[in-house]
């Protein structure tokens, strides 16, 4: 018998690959953390990641205990979607045929923030079915779902079409997948010229190895944060070529002074950050890059 | 007019590319060795590789000289036999509904050994039609072709589809192809987590370049052995991580001093392996690795 | 909604993907240089390069004026037609049933000399949709439009049948892309064992970076000539293996000399190649190379 | 003035390099965990790694607490012992005039192994002053401080003699460094020829990133646990090429569970360590390669 | 005789290499441009870079003639000292026994404004004997000549300490030679956590390759424009790792804009700069980056 | 103890690393080929290559046998001359007080053949002591040894000055090593814009991997063929940019067929190389390149 040559882009999907992805997409579908379900109910735009900025710090000063943690809340809040909007605003000028990727989307905040700002398509990725559920409940509620649309799968390997992208984005969602995995897929998606934002916690190699706050951190969500240095070479590798990058470190601060101050919301692993950032072996950073 | 994209995908077989592969395919469809063919005879599985482990010398011993190539070739069978089955035991948990690629699969005697001990699906693939079509015949007398069956075409380029595969191996023919090729497609057919397995001679770069004794068993067999250092260098290239790594150079020693002896046997190539193993310029190697 | 698998495959042509190769389009598609339309008119054989060769100098001392241009004319014709013949000479063994690719062909000289020397197929490629049209009903003159076919659409990404090509080639269009992406594409059309060859200006990095001319030529032509050093480095990396590399500075300066003194003919140009080729700072360069 | 070329060989040793090499200094300065230090009296081998192979569970049987405290010790040391002895065995055929470099020495028991097994010289360097000041103190007191020494430094630039090595090792301390300037470094000082030997924890890539326990131990240690391909690619590329590779896991167990009960002696990291080696996400690995 | 080991260290001094360097040499020893040496004439501050920043305008409704030619001076060098500024304050915390080393240092005002702000020490390397000689006279007027020095050499090779200098910048001055024979000498200079950055002009590879523009910029110095992509590709080889990126073409208009309604200053490529930076080829870039 | 530095850059000469060179060392210092040693006779050249070009087929009709022997054998040794000649005539304008480099220099012919040319200094190396000595013998008689120097020690690791050489070559020596590091010692002594040079037989991989003929060559001299890749794979990775490329496999095949009818000279391989030639398998090739 003859090699026969079977259909070799018939893929069945694969939401999941191996054991540290089936542990991860469990850990976020059961996650029901107030900070993001708590913070997400007040405009119904829900983020998974931490926020940038100065803080209002009179909103502890609230002598009622319940409209404190409701001034608290809201603040935190506004710095999460200061990032959000920090993030959007580097996407280059989009227009309402424009399409978006917004790779580990979470329970869908991003996409929402980048449709209500350039009218466009988006498209998200999460591992968890039960967020990409979420999500996608979330799109239609608002009416946005014939432009908005939540995929449960992996952001690695999405089946979507090559070059179709104007834009795409992780915001802190790089600690959980090999870069070079993810650069390659999103260089494939995007056009020439298009653009890629992340927003990510890395580790600082100018300080050396990663420090016990950050390995604390990593056990903390079962992420595994890389090195800053990763990020430059694997995008050398993919050709994504930077154009913009900012040291958020600074103004990441006040979001997590405030989140340790408010009880119903802190999940522990506040110190760690705050420590973490301090002492150098942390960084939060911006990198916007385009598709060459 | 405009370029039209003709269906890239669409691949005619292609069992030889070269000059060379046209060669080895001739060698292959005409050799008739008795040490592989009276060999197999004996429990209807055949080998194209050589043996391991302690031999029995009191078959040497045997009086009657029918009874006693009977017996020298019983011996050799066995050692080979034990060759297989090592290799097989290294091929990870495999169950009934897994299927394994036998790349470089001869008369087909790994994939039936697989088969035996797994109860897996097997696809060999071999560049002799001659080799393929005599495979084919054996598993139909076992009655397993619906799970084994054996391809004529090229090992580099089979055409299999992507990610099927829980495990793969090549039994002593890795000589023959460029390691960059041969691990790409490896990588390409098994799915993540997926073992690959390859039992090998190979010279020893910490000798130096390839011997007189080493270059003597390429003009023998056409192959071109690879320093030990290519099969890691291609592996780190191809995402294949070794788990296992075995110098089997001390317990291939019997099984050549006793074919060596075995007049009805002999091919003449010999003494130049155990010249070669013994001055240190060659290794037979296991190496199992993981598909990452 | 779980991710679903777009055909990654289906791709919509895309002649122009930069900024850049619009403005490179824009260029050839308004072009009308008597250099290349008056030479071409004389047996309709439209080049887009220089020539090689010794010139005949008698034809600058014709008195009659109409005719001295129409021989210096002819003269660079001649040469220029001489340059593709050794192109052509270098493509290997064709035959009719074979079937070659023109990269960049301009407005088509190039594919219709192979297919008059070999008779064979050919697909010529061209960004400039004017080029490709005029180029197509030129082979409808000759009566080969059944086997040379001109195509609009970028030569990096053609949608060509992979493998289906014995010899591939660029005439002076390989300074407009980048080497890597270009040289992917042709090892990919390449069947295993099919020619490359280029003729190309390229500055010597034996002298050192670009000098004032290289860049001179860049700008009058918006291309972007390449150091010799990263043709190798390219084709290293492209299984593109050099088996002819001739320098053929020596044997470009009569053309140019020739061309500097017709005068109907000049573009402005003719100084800064010949002083970029005298100063070491030039090269102008065949180079034939196996795909493997 | 003229750009003056000073001695760039003349190098002031550097200790450490950075912050974390200073916490990590730090740490093994101030360390006295009683599983080295009690371990290492008892032969005046002290050790800073595991132990493999079956355990004496009689030991925790015994009624006097006492007793069974040092019982317990002896049979952790006797493991801890075994697993250097089997790295030592890998070393290769070395002979009294042979140099050796024991990579991250720690308190210097594996040093002195090499010494007793083969007469060899032997060079330790270690992060901690406090550690190179002990072990040098333990080689005088063995008479061995004329072929035996201990050097306060960085272990990735040592400032050895080049080629001067025969063999070289890290016994669990790989974790703390980059492993290309690692084994860029051990091929420097290995001679052609020479053996390099690593016994290792690693985290597994075939289950994924690394797992919640692995980031448990890094914080625990402040090192940074590499993925078991880290070390086959760091390799490739620094001419150090495997030749004999085992996975520890299954005999590192005992020495674990043992210790995990011996309530004088436990860290508080034990049962992370079960628990990581038996979710798959990490492994105990030795690589012995030679250099070429 | 055998081979004898001659010292491979000892290097006579190479101010130049190849023709190009030669040449760039001549150019620099010859220029005598009115805005470089008028405006490095109003306070001793000669730089040779351009500048950034809003302008006053005002300055062009000067009646006076003379006192606008002076008025518009002074404005663009406050505009170049800005740029200068900016580049230093990313440094790092330096301090006044710190070492900086200036590559491509022109007539000396970079490493003046380095001392001026940290005390620190300073080395300069120019390809111009007649620069380093300007510049030194300069530090000697100023008397901080004990710790300020240019040299007369090439940047990439200079023979400095290893690791001596706590940070490094060129400014302006990559587009004369190889990206990683630069950045390996930066690396090979630099102390690990030391801190490199460049402010240049590269062109754009979103928009594609070098445009017509670009070339003529390339003419006019004699330099050869790197794209974006190079600058970060060879970072990621040469272990410097952005940390902060900016794009300043905006800011980089009104300088262009001013100069050229500055008749005595104009050197002719004005235009050609506002239309590159215009039509998006060519681009503004401060790189940071920290040496790991 | 602290760390001490020794000198890294003293080394003990080196002249053979490995078994395989020792090996190889034994064989030239037995080696007496009339081929060699009669041919060397005629004029003191003594060359260790093959020849090319047209031969005198009228030697084989000298009817007296001592003088046909002695025609035949000038006649083989013009050729091989030629060849010699060929060579230096690439290694571009070389000056008496220029520095040239003969790797694997044999009996010292070549290194005389550039001398008589160019009245430059050479260094020849050579693995074997015996045919070191005989050359410098050879060059004392001839009056040059103030200029022309053998060194026995290894071609991979001089110790000779870092780009103190204008010119270097191979004839027919770079089978025997890994080219990788040989281009990387030739780019190391070679000044920039330098010239490298070789004449080597190759495997021809456009044909596939090695043949049996190409491995019976190996068994006969103990060497190791590269692929015609290698050649330029490794070029590409230490800076020497090809600038010619010639295959001269047909202008070799006459000496071969002169060869084969000199009973007196021949070896046995003559057949061997003939096949291999014709079968397209193998190749000899000259290769110029640059020093970038």
């Amino acid at each position: 018998m003859t090699i026969t040559h079977a259909d070799t882009a018939a893929r069945t999907p694969v939401p999941t690959q191996s054991t540290y992805q089936s542990r991860v997409a469990d850990y976020w579908n059961a996650e029901e953390n107030p900070v993001n379900l708590e913070l997400g109910k007040i405009d119904d735009l829900y983020h998974h990641h931490y926020g940038i900025g100065d803080a209002d710090w009179s909103v502890l000063d609230e002598p009622d205990p319940d409209r404190r943690r409701e001034r608290v809340a809201g603040e935190l809040h506004r710095l999460e979607h200061a990032q959000a909007e920090l993030l959007a605003s580097h996407l280059g000028d989009l227009t309402p045929s424009d399409r978006v990727f917004d790779a580990g989307c979470g329970r869908g905040g991003g996409s929402v923030v980048a449709n209500l700002r350039y009218g466009c398509h988006a498209d998200g990725a999460t591992i968890s079915a039960k967020q990409a559920e979420f999500a996608n409940e979330q799109a239609r509620k608002r009416g946005i779902d014939d432009k908005v649309r939540y995929h449960h799968g992996n952001m690695l390997d999405t089946g979507f079409t090559s070059g179709a992208y104007a834009a795409s984005w992780n915001n802190e969602s790089t600690m959980y997948v090999e870069l070079d995995l993810l650069f390659a897929e999103h260089a494939r998606l995007l056009r020439r010229g298009g653009r890629y934002v992340t927003i990510t916690g890395c580790y600082n190699d100018a300080y050396g190895r990663a420090s016990r706050e950050v390995s604390l951190i990593n056990a903390h969500y079962i992420c595994d944060i890389h090195p800053r240095s990763a990020y430059f070479n694997a995008m050398a590798r993919n050709r994504l070529v930077p154009v913009h990058v900012e040291d958020l470190t600074e103004t990441a601060l006040p979001y997590w002074e405030l989140r340790r101050k408010a009880d119903h919301l802190v999940t522990g692993i506040e110190d760690t950050f705050l420590n973490a950032y301090r002492n150098g072996s942390f960084q939060y950073l911006l990198i916007a890059a385009d598709r060459v």
